[in-house]
């Protein structure tokens, strides 16, 4: 992910070149001398380093951004906030509801600026459901369904656990699928809806053991492979999401689709310049799903870019939140999803793993 | 329904002129003498009936087919069965699971051929579907995931019981769309992919209160606006299922999605004669879901109809359900899905419904 | 196509039975014995004959549907008219502009009703095309354009003319997909956008050779494999039509697209229950094209069939027709397309043939 | 032009590190000093000029972008051809064919590198396009038809000419649509499919006057507002052309599509990560387009980018062009399309042109 939000802040001069604040990559750190110079070079950073507790200690970086596996995040956020400095971290917030918890105090202790990276809400055609939605044309929400479906990991000779696959490592990553996929589609979720209040889940893990990169062995796989779960939200609605590595045919399917009383909406990660939106209120006979390509200019964030038809992909919403970023340093407000939001999704997550455990509905105790 | 069943007859002459026995339409009956007479015109019956049960005790006629609303199935099946007519039922079986056991014991304890209108296992991408997983292309089966979505009933002002409306009254349908919808994802679900183990599900009414029609009182409401639940099957794959008439901008969207370790397939019965098919084996740099518009004469009854490219409608399925009954009785074998099989998605529907009031996972006791 | 007319007939009394006159399946005649009885036995016909002549003469039919090859649409039809019977074809009218005009001036002159089967005309969407543009949404038309595309002949070794054949020799069918399936575009486009004024075309003969069934032996075929073209419309629009049996992977796709300064609308048979509708008066946020799923009861047709969101098919084309011409018995007004409408699109054929061949723009001399 | 010609460069450091020469940005040109100046900011230019002779002549510079409007690519190409310096340019290449020869004559005479950006060639999907036709997998071509069409200058109150208007002034364009979008179709098709040999065209101007933006006056207007061609290609197949700026609904909808005896391929630059691609050779049951998500990293460029299933946009395509003119400095080879391939797209253009006025067929002289 460090590509990712590396070229989010470059792009930032030459898209919005309005912003009083232009992100200088004063160092990037990795684990090896080799790896760290040759990022470095290649993204335009000043400085490399190889101990994360260095860059942290800087007095010429006003940021950290945290883009390593999702073990290191409370020990890296805890100690950026603690010298005083803005913190972002790629999402989950954290492998954990209890380390979550402790990233959230730290930073409202320290009163830094600090944001996750659920990018997905900055894709133009989601940020438009959003302010659909906020307008009010949809009226009572009835139903939310979203999924995230993959299929990458359905190779039973896939290796788990170190270089490049710390995903399947729950002892790294804190939990498969649900934390991975799953707080993507919360995320969003909670944003475009408002708050879930209870779940029932199940996970399931089809591979059970793999051979673990590290330590050369095979060993029980401690990851959700797969998780689903129904919902309420406050509102009362209900919800209906799922998240698989085991849907064949699906390379990154996140999709979600919201049903009001007077309207209703849809959207497709693979084909994200889309929006689909139905409006009851249009005459009968001519009544139908519209397919909005949202790429015109009075769209979000689509004046930056180019001329009505032409897309934007994955990238951008790294490039937009950046922005957001920086422009939440000129109004002083918080640039969402704050660690306290996000710590609402890992409040989620860790519901939804209780309740396959327990086979019960849990409650969230998320305020939204 | 009537007319769907009578249509399914009518047309076998001309369709299916192969088959031994070509249906006759003996007698119709329907409450009112007007009603009776007007249809019978109007479809061909040589008679009509307003009493059931006279038409239960015609010596005339072989086969009775219920099309009635689901509080009277049980009734008028037994008796058919004990004068020894084959009995045909709209689909869901009954209202209960207690019903449904007793329709059981009488049709096999009679003797007598009988088959219950799933319709939709005789859409050709259906059953196209059917033959694919049978032929061992998708290999082990990880994921399915079917909804049904309607959107009539948001009005509040809609009224609740009554002619036209019994499926909104839970005394004469039993339930609202487990029974209405649900039933139909849960039938094709086991065709498809075998026996459903366990379920945990949620129901929601979100209109309260609607006038009932026969009362003229505002009552409350009885049925399940909306069901969902998630489930694991016997071949230890997990099912996603969703039902509701509160989906706004989906007339009648029924779709299924099955995702195995080498292909997954996908249909959806607003285009009904296309089925998607995923190829893990093709060749990966053109590897993509295929969509295969079914009206070749190599795919499921589509030797019967047109010349490929030129469609079929929903009416066609009880075409194929009609000659399919009709050839059973020249093979002697059962007319899938029979009052057992048709049982079996009433004891899951009976689980979802129990889990939904329980909070806990319940077992289905299904056996496939 | 004798038996989609059929089907057309037979299932008027189920679903239009509103009208004054349900037609009685008097004979059916075919060139054998055993073709033509096993024909009304199958599709209910009273009688059957082997010399259309004979059905000509007979007193007791009122009218005479032609479905036969083309070669003998002129002979047939001019024979029915001048025993004052109503006389029905199938589309194209005439191999030639010089049949039509005899076979326009015969019905004329006899003052017999006639009609031609152009049956996409009564596909649910394209009538609802044709009511959108009436209404005038679309403003000023601009553009027109109109493909039939198939793949059926591409195989070299498919021998030509002959039993099932006929449409690949030109002696017979008069043209190759010009009259096959252009005629089918320029029928609807001229309905729906008014007269064609000039084209210019171009044809081609890919496989140049095949053997024929009748005799045997290799020979030049002496169809149009493919044949596009340019036009001018009376409204001043553009048009660009493209027919083909060599498009490899379409069966039969048939779609046409309008656009207009204020709307579009596009349609395609594959897909033939849904509508895509443009409406440049939406809200330029949420603007897009609406896939119209076509089956409400306001809907044209629609409220003869199912419910919301269920399909029919190509066959009800034909049932549409049927019951607009036996509602024509009632009005007394024409059941377009008439002989003489049809000629106008005869006319289109015979230019395009005549542009393709000179390599110049021609005139069509249309009156619509 | 210049935003998408920037951004490419710009990006090759972080994307294509492996590239032995990185561009670096020398100097902008605009008219004015603040323009010059702002863009330079903006884009990381190191200096600026408000006459492009000096930029021309100076002697830091290898190679000169031409992003200006069509009637300065000539003069500038010429002379920095003179000068030995590489030259690029935003397609077309000209706007006349007589311009285009000289232009053509001064690059290879100096024998400077030269490409002109139809940057579609480098979208992947359509990269992919290329690879899949010269595998041989579509066998003998039929048919290949292509239209791109556009909505923006419906409104006849839309001035002509002058700024950010120029492409609606033939003076300064050269043409309407067929040189801004039927260029980019006819080189995509004679880079998949060879020459196009012959055509007939038509071209229309809706809206005949408009206000000039520079003499504020009401004036005739110059440019062809639509442009449709048939022709036929060297290898014997029909082609089929449209572009149009009147198509409502259609923001930028460039679609292609090839059949071909054994496969098809189809693409849409509204979602432009999508190959359709129809291949016969699958089993005939379960045979059917394949939508093909091209984001994996074995299809053409996309291991530069994300992980499968997350899209790039219309900008990637100038970036992958920027990058394959840089590895062209390390092999030596040209950079396609090259003026002299740009020239034959220029002589269709001109064939067109001359068609539509002629009424008559035109040969077009290409060389592929």
């Amino acid at each position: 992910m460090g590509r990712t939000h590396s070229n989010g802040y470059n792009r930032i001069p030459n898209f919005f070149p309005e912003l009083e604040h232009i992100p200088v990559l004063k160092a990037v750190c990795s684990r090896t001398k080799e790896k760290a110079s040759a990022f470095a070079d290649q993204w335009g950073y000043e400085s490399f380093e190889t101990d994360w507790k260095k860059v942290v200690e800087r007095n010429d970086i006003d940021a950290i951004d945290i883009c390593t596996p999702n073990d290191t995040h409370a020990e890296i956020a805890i100690a950026a906030a603690a010298t005083g400095k803005m913190v972002l971290t790629e999402k989950p917030l954290s492998r954990t509801l209890a380390e979550g918890i402790e990233m959230v105090d730290a930073v409202e202790k320290a009163g830094v600026k600090n944001s996750v990276w659920y990018n997905y809400r900055r894709i133009p055609a989601v940020t438009l459901a959003k302010q659909i939605i906020d307008s009010g044309k949809l009226g009572k929400i009835f139903h939310y369904r979203a999924n995230f479906l993959q299929d990458w990991t359905i190779n039973a000779d896939l290796p788990q656990g170190g270089e490049g696959l710390w995903r399947m490592d729950a002892a790294v990553a804190g939990s498969g699928v649900t934390g991975d996929l799953l707080a993507h589609c919360i995320d969003t979720a909670m944003w475009l809806n408002g708050g879930i209040r209870d779940v029932t889940a199940v996970t399931e893990t089809f591979v059970k053991e793999r051979m673990h990169q590290l330590t050369g062995k095979v060993e029980k796989v401690s990851i959700d492979d797969a998780c689903a779960f129904l919902c309420h939200f406050d509102n009362g609605s209900l919800g209906l999401f799922e998240s698989t590595r085991y849907a064949r045919g699906h390379k990154a399917l996140y999709t979600f689709e919201i049903n009001g009383e007077n309207a209703s909406l849809a959207w497709d990660l693979h084909d994200l310049n889309r929006l689909e939106y139905f409006d009851h209120g249009d005459e009968s006979k001519v009544r139908g799903w519209r397919s909005i390509h949202v790429t015109d200019g009075d769209q979000p964030y689509m004046d930056k870019w180019w001329v009505p038809g032409l897309s934007i992909g994955y990238e951008h919403s790294f490039v937009h939140q950046a922005a957001d970023f920086l422009r939440s340093l000129e109004t002083g407000g918080p640039c969402a999803p704050t660690f306290r939001d996000a710590l609402q999704t890992q409040k989620v997550c860790e519901s939804v793993l209780g309740s396959a455990s327990s086979g019960s509905w849990e409650k969230t105790d998320v305020e939204w």
